[in-house]
């Protein structure tokens, strides 16, 4: 039986009612949250059974568990549900069992070790029965769910892997989530004035070039940056990191509110679930793969936006910072970052946007084929701002006569253009 | 006659005692003042030509003058004096000649029109009187005069090739220049009370550390950095941009004034000579190619300092910059070299230090003949900050897969260090 046959949907349904003793009208409300979650699913079994298993592999799942995204990318999302379904007993046998005798099975694919571990690390969440009340939660607050292929789903979370999220949940305007612009503003919770003037300067900056504003939706650069979006009628996402029931922090409720109603806000996990450290950790994880750029503006030494960065500089995210005072501690994580050559140095809005060049290029490299120091020459070279034969060199690590007979080669090849003044930017 | 026959000294000094139409008793001055200015030479007659020589150039050309410093090199500065002077009409010719008709000649291996331009340029200071006058001004003032080959010699300004200095007039203890550690500290005149604080704790640091202090003498960034070397009991030098008959700013001279007695004080332009905004910026170079390392503390957007970092860039020292405040313009200048590339971010006094890890090896560097992400990967590695294998990836540019190989191979090299807490630090 293939996965995509009509009846899918329903044996799927089917595994669900039994395995939370669902009664007739509970499975019909469950059927029409499920249809409320995501419309495009209702004329389209196929769909409908890809959305259940991956709402139900939601509420299974910590944000992140790598060994659900391997079976999911090798098996799809139903398949290896039932896969998991078949590898735990009965429903019906369960409540007299302890947990380790209420797993049989294997997974498909799976080494055994790893298909026990994950097994016995989602099996606690079978058949809870808290989830029929976080659907009809997300019915009555009309949550939508996005999906792999979906046309809003954004792409650049496949560059977390198996690890990328399952479904994302969300509330008002997801199609914000897969532009080109979107950049991330991250920060520290306990902002000082500083830090909240340069998140607003480069939010604004942003929102005037287009840029959706994302953010997490906690106090201080989070709030400014959302705040900042609203104010000048911009693009913003918030991404929580528990369920969209709950706006969290309590004091951020209207904010996120207003962002429900005029921009996006995102979470990994279902309703019900709430804001744990793992899911903060796991929620900047889902923050850097979801934006094109991300800058710090203001972070301390043990900042989240720090954690957050360095996801981003996982998954080759051009991330910048803005530095501060090294005498007060509110720029000691932001400095670091830029001493370490985690992240570029950032001043103002319109160097903040400036980043997105660095982005890498998703048409064939132009440099490709050329020998090592031209490469070098040509990532030294700012396609705006033009820099002199010396700045290139310290830039590119070459000595200032190879820089000056390769920015001849790049001209000829029209990678390097010289400015009126002599001095070279990116062709 | 070979340069070092004796006689050569006497001649070049009877040369000067007719250009400078001495009397007797003027001449008997003369040699006692030079004999003050290098006791050294005294009993040496070679040494006694070169000095006279190289006094004699201080005072016809403006620093950096690259035909002087070429014709020098290539001749001896006797030799290349007695040319210029073969190529000048006799002193007693010159009071009816106009400035063109006073020059008659070429100087061996220089261009013709090269030749021509230099002595138009260095003829009008030919037979002035006042150097007699800044002679004398010398000895009583107890000047000395640095010549290359002299053990205080500062070796490092040998990286400005032709552009170096011809000779150092010094006060006080001239052997803090050659030291290996000499770290340069300069700023904005117009420092904040941040970029005093920032200032003085790195000059703090350098000074625990045994290094020698380096600024310009001026106002802000500069005066804290020496008060605070000589606060702490440690040695500073400051580089003037005039004569030392002059200690200019005037502010600054009881600082000047401890600064000769305590440390040393050093010019490139004889006494007599007035700073000019032309020997402001030569002065930075000569800063720069002391130093063995720079770092700028606070700097505007025109900040001298700016200047002061460029040369260091073109003479490859490590350089530091401060980063602050990307609101107030008083940082505008540190934060922009750091944006560049041209500047590593230093936040604490400790970490500047750690800047001359950078420094070119002297030694054949331990990594040659590695592969080229080898090397990167050498070169991503910190002496003493250890560093996760991500950030080491972001900083070489290198697949984190390739990262983790190349430590292995490194660490096998002994060229790479794991720290217990999985991070790598260089070996």
């Amino acid at each position: 039986m293939s996965p995509s046959s009509p009846s899918t949907a329903r044996i799927l349904l089917d595994r669900f009612a039994a395995w939370h003793r669902l009664t007739p009208p509970e499975r019909a409300d469950v059927e029409t949250a499920l249809a409320g979650l995501h419309p495009g699913a209702e004329h389209d079994p196929e769909r409908a059974a890809e959305l259940l298993a991956r709402v139900w592999w939601s509420f299974l799942v910590e944000p992140g568990d790598g060994v659900a995204g391997a079976l999911i990318a090798e098996a799809g999302a139903v398949a290896a549900l039932l896969a998991v379904l078949a590898a735990l007993p009965t429903p019906d046998a369960l409540p007299d069992m302890t947990p380790a005798a209420s797993i049989r099975g294997t997974l498909p694919g799976v080494p055994t070790p790893d298909a026990t571990r994950a097994l016995a690390r989602w099996r606690p969440r079978f058949g809870d029965r808290g989830l029929v009340g976080a659907l009809r939660s997300a019915a009555s607050l009309h949550l939508r769910v996005l999906l792999p292929g979906d046309d809003a789903w954004p792409r650049r979370v496949a560059d977390l892997g198996e690890h990328g999220p399952v479904c994302l949940w969300t509330l008002g305007r997801a199609e914000l989530l897969d532009r080109p612009r979107v950049g991330a503003l991250v920060g520290s919770r306990a902002a000082t004035p500083y830090g909240l003037q340069v998140t607003a300067d480069i939010a604004e900056a942003w929102c005037r070039q287009g840029f959706t504003v994302l953010s997490g939706g906690a106090y201080g650069v989070d709030r400014q940056a959302h705040r900042t979006a609203l104010a000048v009628g911009g693009d913003t996402v918030a991404v929580l990191a528990g369920g969209l029931d709950r706006l969290y922090p309590a004091g951020n409720e209207p904010l996120l509110r207003e962002i429900a109603e005029r921009g996006c806000l995102v979470a990994e996990q279902p309703p019900g679930t709430a804001p744990t450290r793992w899911r903060f950790l796991q929620r900047n994880r889902l923050i850097a793969s979801l934006a094109a750029v991300v800058v710090v503006t203001e972070a301390g030494h043990r900042s989240g936006a720090l954690n957050t960065a360095r996801h981003a500089a996982q998954l080759g995210r051009p991330i910048g910072a803005v530095p501060g005072s090294v005498v007060s501690g509110s720029s000691a994580g932001a400095n670091r970052i830029i001493r370490d050559g985690i992240a570029q140095l950032v001043a103002t809005g319109d160097e903040a946007l400036g980043m997105l060049a660095l982005q890498p290029e998703l048409e064939p490299s132009p440099v490709a084929g050329l020998r090592a120091e031209l490469v070098r020459l040509h990532d030294a070279l700012h396609p705006r701002q033009p820099a002199p034969t010396a700045a290139l060199a310290a830039r590119a690590g070459l000595a200032e006569t190879t820089v000056s007979a390769g920015l001849g080669e790049l001209e000829l090849l029209g990678l390097a253009v010289r400015t009126g003044d002599g001095r070279w930017r990116r062709g």
